[in-house]
């Protein structure tokens, strides 16, 4: 990005004061401007940054005036935050779209089609008798099996890996590394203590809307379909067994695992290091803390559910709080002992 | 795949009744089914969907009658859940006998050996003096290291590295970008406070049969090997450390980390989530609980560990119930406080 | 690596007794040792495999007196283990030093620069306007986005990401499948329910002598940067979130996670499968075990935490003990009631 301060304060509507004819090419903490960076100043316990900051630029609130000289320009607008939000909306769609065309070396299998306005990446790999929709960045390294399908707009970013005939929607965003589609943990025991493999021929399908982190696995379904739907979003490093379906809109922190035929409702919150069993339906607007292990269906919407196995948050609390006072409770029932 | 049902009965034993020049082209579950769709009803739980799927065919009992119209042919067998279980397996061959050949553009390093029938995706890597057996899959973007010999049967997922001098057996399922003879954590404290890497010069051994989940890390010996002896079968995101044996069909669920050192025995089974420390010894068929830390070594076969620190499942389910409790039994011991 | 024994006794400044023409290849520990191996004795308490081991030489203290008949070289030194570490870290990076120049295919980016000496791996992937320094190693598989920086003598192993505009210091490892600088996890939440995301500009900083495990995850920076402070070790399948900084020489175990904005000190030995929420200040040398939950600021040096939640280690230790006795303790408590 390369705009002058007067290019930015058009596009936000906003008015002057100071040099406009700055070069501004980063955006920055107010704390951390350097020339070329533009900021902002929306908290006013952030405001001495303002008159040492070495940024070009700094937006404020129409309603602010500086008390001390500042030398960045001041762009004045009538929500300093929000103002900065669109602004890095801006910048990140600018570094997207400047990705498209096809580098190369790169493979597409026989029978697949590709949209206008994709990106192809070197070392990508698109399989056979795909369909990839219009404006998707498929990053170099990425592999795409056979007949899978992608939805416009979605982006698939370096190393990410989508097994055959998984379905990825629209909007959606996959990050480094991820797997979508890998067969799912599935062995029978055989009389002999040895396992045989059960052949795991289901997808993944991934509704609009749907991000995926970095190095995250989601298992294909054994028959059907493994399903996160639409909008739901998934943190770094989650394991998804075969046949999970994920609610609309649910949100789910790192490293969290969820076992196979687990159905999560819409709207839930999960938190980081949570375990889920498997074969559990877990309600609408379920939110869950960190680290708990949940070996039981939730029924009633909107619970609050904590600790390993997990029980209502409220309960968990206090049986925490007594928990670190063992030791004395444990002397209480000494001493009482002792008065008998 | 694409037979007709009268293929399919012929393959599995069955009599058909209803219309036998059916293509089938799919597996689904009953109440899933669609044209084109072979399903199966064992369990008389399910027999409604039986009078309304969509299935082109249904496997059933001998024994079985329906009471109302099927639109659906019927393959009247033995016993259904095993002949669909046949028709499983079969499918999932095909699917991946179809991968043989190598796609352009591959790397094969000087010195190595490929067997027969084997397949090579576009950008997988092969170091120099390495042996692949024969009918081996390496899938695109997998990266094998110099010196490693796989053996016959063996399938290498998209992504997975498999480092310098690894050994890996026959009939071995890598999953998509696991990572199999990386360096482990070995770092010696200097008297600055910072850390002096230990060359780690080790590789791994995986037997035959064994199973590595996606995304799961194997890291090599500092010396000699780290081993996963034959049938262990081990799911996504797991940890092992440099120096771990695991034992002979053991089977570990996603997300567990095995500290350097630590021998697993045989027939055991570990769940998700739980963490074992470093240089333990684990007695054959131990079994482990979700989200539990094994501190200490397991002398005694066929003992089942529960909880973080980890002790019998038994013990430690009666210590969980009043954990729940503890509110109510801080108030029964303040109530005989102020009885007395 | 192949060198005599008398080429090796003579790095070593030690003396040989024995057959000093014989080839050696690797390195092996005495119980495991092959013909063609070096191994070493220094804890006695391993003596009687000097006596049966195949390795073609031993190292042994120049004080050791054998009790019996030996087939190996013996290398005598002033102290065989510091003699043999030495021997690791000389193969070692023989290993790593033969990997040099480019191999085809390989992309680099449009206004990128490369140091001397540099490895570029088949399928390695270099974006526009990186500066990669002297003598940096970057393996097949391996992406470097846009703008990054890499200093002199980092190595990054195959299937590494590394996203647009980090930086990465000098004598850095980057072990296989490590993502830096992905978008971490912002989202705001919307009147409907759904969640719109916050565009992530930051990148990562990695300082010099930094490790960063197998399928490790590092989100860049909303704005700024995420700081990994010089001489820290991540060890594999860890979550680092946001806005992260991690103190000079702190360590950390596998599959540990650290939320959004969380300040780590400098010196802190943090174990595996530990989580930390967001926005915490961790003092300088604290020190945490594994599977604990850390909500809560530390602001003493040298701080033991253990549990989840964490709290101190001792006192966790006492409450844990005790936790395994609670059916015990409520006996005593019924036992009260009734004797009232």
């Amino acid at each position: 990005m390369k705009f002058t301060v007067r290019q930015i304060a058009t596009l936000l509507g906003g008015e002057v004061a100071g040099n406009d004819t700055l070069a501004i090419t980063k955006l920055a903490k107010i704390e951390e401007g350097q020339p070329g960076d533009i900021s902002f100043l929306s908290n006013l316990k952030y405001e001495t940054h303002l008159y040492t900051t070495q940024a070009s630029a700094v937006i404020v609130d129409r309603s602010f005036q500086p008390k001390k000289p500042v030398s960045s320009a001041l762009i004045f607008v009538e929500n300093s935050y929000s103002a900065f939000t669109q602004l890095l909306e801006e910048y990140y769609k600018l570094q997207s779209f400047a990705r498209v065309g096809v580098e190369q070396p790169s493979y597409l299998g026989e029978g697949s089609q590709v949209g206008e306005q994709v990106y192809r990446g070197a070392f990508s790999y698109i399989g056979s008798n795909c369909q990839i929709g219009r404006n998707v960045k498929i990053y170099p390294h990425a592999y795409i099996g056979n007949g899978v399908r992608i939805g416009d707009n979605t982006i698939i970013f370096p190393g990410v890996r989508i097994l055959d005939n998984c379905i990825i929607g629209q909007h959606c965003v996959i990050h480094p590394n991820a797997v979508i589609g890998s067969e799912g943990f599935g062995f029978a025991p055989q009389p002999d203590g040895s396992y045989k493999t059960i052949p795991q021929l289901g997808n993944v399908i991934l509704e609009d809307n749907v991000n995926v982190g970095s190095n995250t696995t989601i298992d294909c379904a054994t028959l059907g379909s493994t399903i996160i739907r639409q909008g739901a979003k998934l943190d770094n490093l989650i394991q998804i067994g075969h046949n999970v379906e994920i609610g609309k809109n649910t949100v789910i922190a790192a490293q969290t695992g969820i076992s196979g035929s687990t159905k999560i409702g819409d709207n839930c919150v999960i938190a980081g290091q949570v375990g889920f069993a498997g074969h559990l339906t877990i309600a609408n607007g379920t939110r869950v803390g960190a680290q708990s292990g949940v070996g039981k269906n939730v029924t009633e919407e909107g619970t609050s559910l904590n600790s390993s196995p997990a029980f209502g948050l409220k309960e968990s609390m206090r049986s925490l709080a007594i928990f670190r006072k063992l030791p004395d409770l444990e002397r209480r029932v000494s001493d009482l002992e002792k008065k008998k």
